[in-house]
């Protein structure tokens, strides 16, 4: 392996979904492992007063078809833009943490994009992750339990703290060692940089 | 000439630097023709409630730090970061309009940011101006003068509406007819545009 890169990011975030639908195989192809991290960008978006701009109708418009660009450079579907902003139901991301946790993260989190992007579900909707959980051959009642579970909210809180403390403000962020790079543009980029230095140690791992 | 290419942009913006120093050689590559448009990319972001994030110190931070990898990667300078923001003196747009109808604004951008980006001295200073224009064999006086004339106000002004009709909300913006790329890491996905889709009337043209 020619290092390791964790790839911060939270479900309910837009370019996440190019990121989510590419990523494995990229990494692959650089030899390059990564670990899925989900955490909460939108409790360190409000911390800092970095608002998303939903209330921003030409930037809105830009980035969705920045989106659909970038989605057809990677060979990714998209359906045009989907509803956004979403749920901020944390459930979702805390159960990405299981996932991760479990080995399936890349599965569910794909799924849960194309649930989102493609059909329109949004991903703090129980019954669609119900039907995620179902398709993967998981057990939903067990799983939704948890993932709601005191502990689990701890564990969300503790790795969005990670990321807080690693200077960490969007999503997808990777981290190599110390060094940041935010938004999927720069995942190439994030690669090389593995690939051309010995990987330090991952923020609070 | 597989096309042309709007590149619509402020001096006193940051990542602008990268493209100001590197545009000429990656379209002159691509047999991509450029048109050097300054326009007040200030006036449309207040406009947008759009305000930079200067005072948003972990966002700054790696905003420079970026920055600096991707000077790296294009092999341009980069001295740490210069001051900013800074003045928000309209001469030196006013200035590249001028050079622009005269042939001289690729020479007139890249001396304003290697003295901002390089020696800290900010775009809107008119003494840094009057030595650029001289090292250019300008004659300063006559120039100054010109720029801050109302007719060149005015040209200003109008190329700031031609941004703001495309939709344009931040510098660097690269117009493609109408398809619109926002930021140096798009600079290859427009210019690849050019070379996709028959060139059509650049807005304002």
């Amino acid at each position: 392996m020619a290092g390791s890169l964790d790839f911060f990011f939270s479900l309910g975030s837009t370019y996440t979904y190019l990121t989510a639908m590419r990523i494995e195989a990229v990494a692959e192809a650089a030899d390059v492992t990564v670990r899925w991290r989900p955490f909460s960008v939108r409790t360190i978006m409000r911390e800092q007063n970095n608002i998303p701009f939903t209330h921003k109708p030409i930037k809105t418009r830009y980035m969705w078809r920045d989106i659909e660009r970038r989605a057809a450079r990677h060979g990714i579907a998209f359906a045009g833009p989907p509803h956004y902003p979403n749920d901020g139901d944390p459930i979702a991301n805390q159960l990405g943490i299981i996932a991760a946790d479990e080995g399936w993260c890349p599965a569910y989190t794909k799924a849960v994009y194309r649930n989102w992007f493609l059909d329109d579900k949004d991903p703090g909707d129980r019954e669609t992750l119900r039907s995620i959980l179902l398709s993967l051959g998981k057990d939903p009642v067990a799983l939704l339990e948890r993932a709601g579970s005191p502990d689990l909210q701890e564990r969300y809180a503790a790795q969005t703290d990670v990321a807080r403390q690693a200077g960490i403000f969007g999503s997808p962020t990777f981290m190599v060692g110390e060094e940041m790079f935010w938004g999927d543009d720069r995942l190439e980029e994030a690669l090389d940089w593995c690939l051309r230095h010995a990987t330090a140690a991952a923020p609070g791992a």
